[in-house]
């Protein structure tokens, strides 16, 4: 599968664990290089799917000097939009509850968006899933982010963790996007390269 | 979390490793027993939910004689459910491209039933949730049932392996019920027992 791919050196620029196990899933040979500290501001006048995508593109222009004929970069950037705001990784642990409280009892988009870079061509596309949140109680916040740590991750939250299971109640569109990377979607724009 | 149950020996009957996995990620104590063979015929008129919540229960018969004071026995059973028809596990590899090929380019429902059995009470439920699969090749088809085969699986797949990663494009409900435990529901209804 993906035999178009063979003539490219496959680089996943990102520090997440998460996308570096989903990009595994393909099934497909590639090198996972650590992402350089990086100026995530965006302008300001962006919204919802356009920030992540401006950022995966960002992500992508720190990579320019380490392109060779053979390479095909992959980036990619999460958030969570919610009330017409950004939530991105908080700041500490009290940061991170607020933020779970918020998007208690509520339903919240999450959007990744991802660029496919050479050094002939660049995709773009972002990938939105929408997460319902239960009412999920302060000691269930707090249980969680004290043990769970969630200080990486856009949104305070980790579908894949405890409070995935004890606090989504429904999901629509893509489990995997809301893990850090629409795969399919990803899988799908690989084959067309 | 989940404090009044901690007076119960929880027993999780099933040999599905998803199962064992799901559970374990509530943070609670609890043994795996196998399952014994049990005969999963179900009356011809049962219809869709009613169908895994039947055999979730005749799972916990077969443990009737094990029952003590104590015990808090958990069940489940998962089906494919798609153009009126059943899709259990498949009988070989043959009988597994068959269904692929069947659902590949639609949407099916997959309902896992769930039994949570005491020796004073039990509580039944069914969590349904929709998969969409893109147009599956049969090339990828072949590749997915040669590499996984996925015989001990309902509908011939896992949502957590590559055939989910590249063909299904959109679910709705919980992604955990598709593979096969509705761990957040599951969690509400323990906190009530």
């Amino acid at each position: 599968m993906l035999d178009n791919l063979l003539k490219y050196r496959i680089l996943l620029a990102s520090n997440s664990p998460r996308r570096r196990e989903l990009l595994g899933g393909l099934g497909i040979s590639y090198e996972v290089v650590s992402l350089p500290e990086i100026d995530e501001s965006y302008p300001q006048n962006l919204q919802g799917s356009e920030i992540p995508s401006y950022i995966a593109q960002k992500k992508a222009e720190a990579y320019k000097n380490m392109m060779t004929q053979d390479t095909l970069l992959i980036t990619a950037d999460t958030i969570v939009w919610y009330d017409g705001k950004v939530y991105g990784k908080p700041f500490d642990e009290e940061n991170a509850r607020q933020m779970l409280r918020e998007l208690s009892g509520h339903t919240h988009t999450v959007i990744t968006g991802v660029a496919i870079t050479t050094c002939k061509l660049q995709k773009v596309f972002a990938v939105e899933s929408k997460v319902t949140f239960d009412a999920i109680s302060d000691e269930e916040i707090d249980y969680y982010v004290t043990k769970y740590k969630p200080l990486d991750k856009a949104g305070a939250y980790g579908i894949q963790e405890w409070i995935g299971y004890i606090g989504v109640t429904g999901l629509e569109g893509s489990y995997f996007n809301v893990m850090g990377l629409p795969i399919q979607r990803l899988y799908k724009e690989l084959k067309n390269i």
